[in-house]
């Protein structure tokens, strides 16, 4: 069994963790074990206590990259939902997961900052623009785009739906679980 | 697919990452996928900067509890052998595996006191006697012992082969892995 790694990279708000949630839900409904990992789960669970310097969030990436190798050399597709804003970082979890014989798919969800800070579902964007809320990736903190992402999801429009159908296709013309844990039913909620 | 955590507790030399090593390879060459959550790698990859009060051993083993849960419930076993002193943690770990449908087993790796601080194979016993290494357990932080555990190993005497054996023979008297993911070739090394 050949699990895989889907590492969603990009801005607060961009859509990482709507769109990862759809493509596990779909991806159960076809048998595969999937798990999300997001940032959410993984700094309140996993990282309790990192703060926002460079080595702390590159500390928070190896964890999560940690978790999910455990999970992907184990047949199961783990959803990555992170803003992994440096690039080496990133680097070095596709390089962990290739020697452990699983895939990596980077995928960038890439969103114009002014359409982030116009829709700022959270308030984040204004806070970080007022300066209240300090290093703030894309705004006070560095992001560095991929720059060869396996896929690049545009979430300036459409629909998260949309954005989840594009990875579907992706996993299908790629052959990418062809080897990956397939069973008739799976049934879990989210961490 | 229904996984099963091992949750190897015990003092420090007392054997747990030794004989949860062995099952582990007995079990993938029997086609099961495997995994050892050991002290070591948590306190390196998941846990730096954590230190030796209640709290942080108790943050530290929902840790270990979190990703042994995510490889369980995709049908891997996950073997934790972590000293995991306190017994309301343990329990914690245990109701939520249950409640996430994989089995949890804990299993307690018994040896006397005298006999560790013998061996002292890494000379912590020692360092812990004379004061120079604090918060050890069970002889200068608490070490609750398992009030009714599914399995307990004695290895004052014997080999841990022999009581690799017995883990294995447990398992197949309660049928636990009748559900666990199962494949051919199972190949990779520990973290």
């Amino acid at each position: 069994m050949k699990g895989a790694i889907l590492w969603f990279t990009g801005l607060s708000g961009a859509g990482k963790t709507t769109i990862s949630r759809l493509v596990a839900e779909r991806l159960r409904r076809q048998g595969y074990r999937a798990e999300v990992l997001d940032g959410d789960l993984v700094r309140e669970h996993l990282s309790k206590g990192l703060g926002f310097s460079r080595e702390d969030r590159d500390t928070n990436v190896r964890r999560i990259g940690l978790v999910a190798r455990l999970l992907a050399r184990n047949g199961v597709v783990a959803l990555v939902a992170a803003i992994s804003p440096y690039r080496d970082a990133r680097e070095e979890a596709r390089r962990d997961t290739l020697a452990d014989k699983a895939h990596f798919v980077e995928v960038y969800v890439k969103c114009d900052l002014a359409t982030l800070a116009a829709r700022d579902v959270k308030g984040l964007y204004k806070k970080a623009a007022d300066g209240s809320l300090p290093n703030f990736t894309g705004v006070s903190d560095p992001y560095e785009e991929p720059a060869d992402p396996d896929l690049t999801l545009r979430t300036d429009a459409g629909t998260p739906d949309e954005r989840a159908a594009e990875v579907m296709e992706f996993i299908a013309r790629r052959r990418l679980l062809a080897d990956a844990a397939r069973e008739a039913d799976v049934r879990y909620p989210d961490y």
